[in-house]
């Protein structure tokens, strides 16, 4: 290749290679100065019309690729303009006499330097436009929608009890020293991966390895972590919150096992959604689908995992809040049997619903969590009848490709899924949200009273519903979630639902407010079977369903006799 | 531009547009793999080849973009290889019968995924080579070579005195909102922008607005930070370390004027360097000179602010730790009078030359945070004699470009420059680093004794050399300072001594510890004139050496009478 050739050039072009036509250099250099104004007023219609028609034209950046036009539109639709920034090399690479290689670097006015790769090409009418871009902007110190605070580690495992002797100061600079250090069980070498894919129970203490030793924990902003407040989503519920003086339960009992706590992830408000959409913060992407809402209320903790900023996502799970963006984002997640993980140290929402969960990108990683903070007990795994079964009228509310991919994936099983009939299930439906409302009242309502504005205004709404529920329409919710208990548990006896985990894939972050809800009242609708019964769910990430450019995760989930929690994670290892 | 063809492609092909001539879309994807082969086995050689020759090649990613095959050589030779990762998606755009853009999805083991797009010629011989990359990896949680902790903020602003209303919890969620939000006032609309380029002194308390309202700093991890441990850049330390009950004063002067802390951000071990490497947590990047050391010992706050992550780095400088990142970055940083800011809260190295200070990347931001900090007699900024002078011994140790920069800058200002001989610059170099090393021991000596192997090699091999300084050499260099003030006091005669901030700008990552260690003693010399004298120094990103691909910064110093700490910016501001 030639080197760079000055001469003649238009003043901001750094470099070249190459020779256009006469008059195409102005041409395309014109073309890039219009497009960079444009997104200096973020000119949507300029924008649009600057990249190339079709469904072959490609944008990604650090959130992942969009595959044509229409989707490269929708997300410049939502996103809010570029940051100020000038051009400040510009190099131009001629492939052939109608297409060039742009690589540009911009200066952020807020500082920062960015950095752009268009690849352009010349119509049949002259004119330039973008067929591919590929943009690195300047990055944050840390991504608020995701993390409230990250540390390098935030808090290092506990100490390794004298025996074995090394320290925690050495867990801290050790495993974790890799920029992409969020390691894995299936995917780790070295420390840590003393428990096999098998699901072997993990060796504590045996060589002085602990079985989470190198894994890093995003901890759901709920959780006490000592000398932290919790902030549950809301930037001033924070700032009047105190600091914790001891890691909640389940922080301590990961700790303990030899993981770090990375930081402290965001969350829906009170988590109280499972959107996974933050009006404070910020929504956190979605890598296994760019542009779509990552599901919550365990939004910050999910994110965290499937970008490998951390192995572990510990969460909570009320109606959904695991399952579901472990279904949107292609992870295992784990809402554990009613009351099996303690909750000191939790800030409640419905106490009768709330449970301890974990969000992990493989199945080793998940049950390695599950057996270091499960008590014994549970541990020892309560053994599954033999048997898979499924409700049809759980399929109801779902979308239409939801059930095509979950009939199919049952079907691949040969007859061994059973049909039971579970009944009721929109007045269970209703009765649940009632309960949850109630007791979400008593837990923040006084807080939201007395705070007008503080809180985003799909929540806020919510809570407003709650404040009406009367102790009587309580009462029968009660009673109706009892009977539909005693129901469920006949229906099933000791065998495992399958479900899909959710009504849909993941929404699109320009989903209409009616489809957000719709999507939500039928995903609740399917969730609600778990927490009426006090069953442990898992959401396996074994289903995908078509999208554009491609197809996006689902998950399948299985829901288990209470106390099968690992047994549950072993199962659908076995399935996958 | 066509929809995407899928028939007959191989089948790791996702989509293809275009056609190549028989034989060539094997042959290129061919490439594709074995260059991704040799990337998970860091086959040097091979992926070497698997780039263009010549000076035109390039390679990007969020630390810059690299020019020419040589330079991107040099930077893989330091990289120590990919994270394992697989390819997910792989798109074909042919352009050309010999040219085609590859963009490629890939996903970590370890979690996250990457985005490569690949312009790919085929040279006369046939072969494929890359003439331009552009790499997206999977972000950590956070950069651990530039912070220790960070939060969205981690520590709000404190509350605004009653009078004015609002409180701390909306600045947290308010001007901090923004992804890239870390203001500067050169560049801020809105809140924060009161403080004018001019220099006007900062309107405290009118309408409610504080002078640093909407910034965020990045405090260098040797001042307290309440409910933090101080780390002092090494881990173990760290553990053993207690956590802070209140500000170091410092932090406390940023924090009611208005500012947010983003975070802690990485020193070299113990402050005691000025090349901004550290064993433990890495070396940050240099976002002005990709592929150089970012200088130290600030060398997190000062990529921080580089980066666009922090409004302003809080920091100190001994011997050079603000200055020198400061003129390998192109940033503002202030050296502050010796004793005029209060150094309660910080962890000292040598008392008897440590200053508290700032970095920022704007001339405003750094008086503001200036003044929001000296007491209000320094505020007052002692006037200063009409005068610049200058010392060509100063120059002896310079790189020559740097020489030949500084030189050309002082003929620029057209004779308003006087030479003066400050007189003996080797023997007070020698008796300024024996102070440093007798208090550093002093400071820190027992620690690092406790601790064999905790320190890195550099920082413990200069604790080992001031662990052997006897009382009477110190008495006797401290006597050798003692005079050289005098003669300094008398040379400059209340006139302000302009010199390089360093002797060289950023050296290149794989420089040699042989020529790390010259360039750090030749920066000394030049920098124990501040520190000796016990003045201020303000290193202003004025001057530009020749550089690989470009220029590199270098900063002027402007070393005024003790107090002149304000008026060294303005004057700085007026020479820029």
């Amino acid at each position: 290749m030639a080197e760079p050739v000055g001469a003649g050039l238009p003043a901001d072009v750094t470099s070249m290679v190459g020779v256009l036509p006469a008059g195409e250099l102005e041409a395309l250099v014109g073309a890039f100065r219009a497009y960079e104004a444009a997104l200096m007023t973020n000119d949507l219609e300029a924008l649009d019309g600057s990249f190339a028609p079709g469904g072959a034209t490609l944008r990604g950046d650090a959130n992942g690729l969009l595959v044509g036009h229409e989707r490269i539109a929708a997300f410049r639709g939502l996103r809010g303009g570029v940051a100020p920034r000038r051009i400040v090399e510009l190099h131009v690479r001629v492939v052939a006499p109608d297409a060039a290689l742009i690589v540009s670097v911009s200066a952020f006015d807020a500082g920062g330097t960015g950095l752009q790769t268009q690849l352009w090409q010349r119509s049949p009418d002259g004119t330039w436009t973008i067929g591919a871009a590929h943009v690195t902007g300047a990055p944050p110190a840390l991504n608020r929608s995701v993390w409230r605070v990250a540390g390098a580690p935030l808090v290092p495992p506990a100490p390794v009890p004298a025996a074995t002797g090394s320290s925690a100061a050495v867990s801290d600079s050790g495993p974790l020293a890799g920029a992409s250090g969020a390691g894995s069980l299936a995917a780790a070498s070295g420390a840590g991966s003393l428990v096999g894919a098998s699901g072997a129970g993990p060796l504590v203490g045996s060589f002085g390895a602990r079985p989470l030793d190198g894994m890093t924990v995003a901890v759901k902003d709920l959780f006490d972590v000592a000398g932290y407040a919790v902030g549950a989503g809301n930037p001033v519920f924070l700032a009047e919150a105190g600091r914790a003086s001891v890691d909640a339960d389940a922080v301590a009992a990961l700790r303990a096992a030899g993981a770090a706590v990375q930081g402290i992830a965001q969350t829906d408000e009170f988590a109280y959604s499972i959107a996974g959409r933050n009006t404070h913060y910020g929504t956190p992407p979605n890598p296994a689908v760019p542009g779509a809402i990552p599901g919550g209320s365990s939004s910050g903790p999910a994110a965290a995992v499937a970008l490998g900023q951390a192995s572990i996502g510990l969460a909570t799970d009320t109606a959904g809040s695991i399952r579901v963006p472990a279904s949107y984002q292609g992870l295992w997640g784990l809402r554990t049997t009613h009351g099996a993980v303690s909750t000191r140290g939790l800030l409640p929402l419905a106490p009768s619903f709330d449970t301890v969960g974990w969000l992990t990108r493989d199945a080793p990683t998940l049950r390695a969590a599950a057996a270091a903070t499960l008590p014994a007990t549970e541990g020892a795994a309560t053994a599954l009848r033999a048997g898979l079964v499924a409700a049809p009228e759980l399929l109801e509310g779902c979308a239409p490709e939801v059930a095509d991919a979950f009939r199919a994936f049952v079907a691949g099983l040969g007859g061994a899924v059973v049909e039971v009939e579970l009944g009721g299930l929109d007045e269970v439906f209703a009765a649940f949200r009632t309960v949850q409302g109630a007791e979400a009242w008593r837990a923040d309502g006084a807080w939201v009273a007395a705070h007008p504005g503080a809180v985003g205004a799909d929540v806020a709404e919510r809570f407003e519903v709650a404040a009406a529920i009367t102790p009587g329409q309580e009462l029968d919710a009660r009673e109706v979630l009892r009977q539909a208990r005693q129901r469920f548990d006949a229906a099933l006896d000791g065998r495992v639902l399958l479900l899909p985990s959710a009504s849909s894939a993941a929404p699109p972050l320009d989903a209409s407010a009616e489809t957000i809800a719709a999507v939500r009242a039928a995903t609740l609708r399917m969730t609600a079977v778990a927490g009426t019964g006090g069953y442990p769910a898992l959401s396996a990430p074994l289903l995908h369903v078509p999208a554009p450019g491609g197809t996006a995760p689902l998950g399948l989930c299985l829901v288990g006799p209470r106390g099968s929690d690992l047994a549950l994670i072993d199962l659908a290892s076995d399935l996958a």
